[in-house]
């Protein structure tokens, strides 16, 4: 189940893990950034605006999601975020919510997502992807083509793995951040859309 | 986008809402209920144990949830809830959560989800009815079937109306609360699984 706010950090306090103070996550390029939008309503996602300011900073990046499928044929995902800069207090973005921002299904794919988050609730995004596979019978690739290109109602992107090892990286942004391991063992990254960056692998 | 924990109080007074002390929620029946279950991990449905327990309650309504279609075709959902009794502190439900909880899509239909909160959570349950209408081409009297008969993971049900005002109040679970009014202005109201409640309107 979903906790927020104060509830959420007891939580995990109970489970035994480690925090940090607030100056463990602070950075001088995102505070900038913060103050910079103060007041307005501007909210930029790291894939757009942070991405073009400064595409090598190591702070540019928001959301941080994996997918993983074992060898027994369990497929996970997993999404973290910090949100989106200027944002206002207490959001719960969507990479906290199944369905919006994350999903995994042995039956059909693991997702997840970044992105405006508000694009990725109304579009159920994370489970569309899967929905469109079992109940329509598309592959992945179609899937997510259809999901970012077409029937998101805004701007993100996502990483998709079925339970073939088939895997998928789109984004309708500017660049996102993202990598994979081939089956040699060989680890690929990539920011902005080079066609050279997007391999299929086929179990 | 979806708020928690005292962020969502204080956007409700921003937005000039009144708000009521606790004491105003308070009912004898709930609390009893709750001390009777504090420091076990049980967190019974209205639509069971306290339905069991004494159906003519008022107070042992849980969820509160509508749907809706206008003149111009416009579809839409809502859902409000206390939560379970002796719920996790900070806990949100899947009556927050687009897709989990409530749905609404003009192209499809409008639903309004109650019961167990994880089950719907993992089965995007709202969102679900949805998908199967518009992906693979069911009505909405089989979507809600499937449903809540076979694919959510747990206890609950729904309500659910699509674009020409076919209307269905399926559940799982002991009862439901339910109400709906026909065309002629008549309202009627349920609780148990009983056929003649179960009117199907054609527009």
């Amino acid at each position: 189940v979903t906790l927020g706010g104060d509830a959420a950090e007891r939580f995990a306090v109970e489970q035994g893990l480690k925090l940090e103070s607030e100056n463990y996550f602070f950075t001088q390029y995102r505070w900038d950034a913060m103050v910079r939008l103060r007041g307005t309503n501007e909210t930029p996602l790291s894939e757009d605006v942070v991405v073009k300011l400064d595409p090598g900073s190591p702070e540019a990046a928001g959301t941080v999601g994996a997918v993983a499928l074992d060898w027994a044929g369990n497929l996970a995902a997993s999404t973290s975020s910090g949100g989106t800069t200027n944002k206002f207090p207490g959001r719960v973005g969507q990479a906290a919510l199944i369905g919006a921002g994350v999903y995994a299904n042995n039956a059909t794919c693991a997702v997840s997502c970044t992105g405006q988050g508000e694009a990725f609730m109304r579009g159920v995004a994370a489970y569309d992807v899967s929905a469109l596979m079992e109940h329509r019978g598309l592959d992945l690739a179609a899937a997510v083509e259809l999901v970012i290109g077409q029937r998101l109602p805004g701007r993100g992107g996502l990483i998709a793995l079925d339970r073939h090892g088939n895997f998928a990286l789109p984004f309708n942004t500017e660049g996102m951040y993202r990598g994979w391991v081939d089956p040699t063992g060989k680890p690929h990254t990539a920011i902005y859309d080079t066609l050279q960056e997007w391999p299929l692998l086929k179990s």
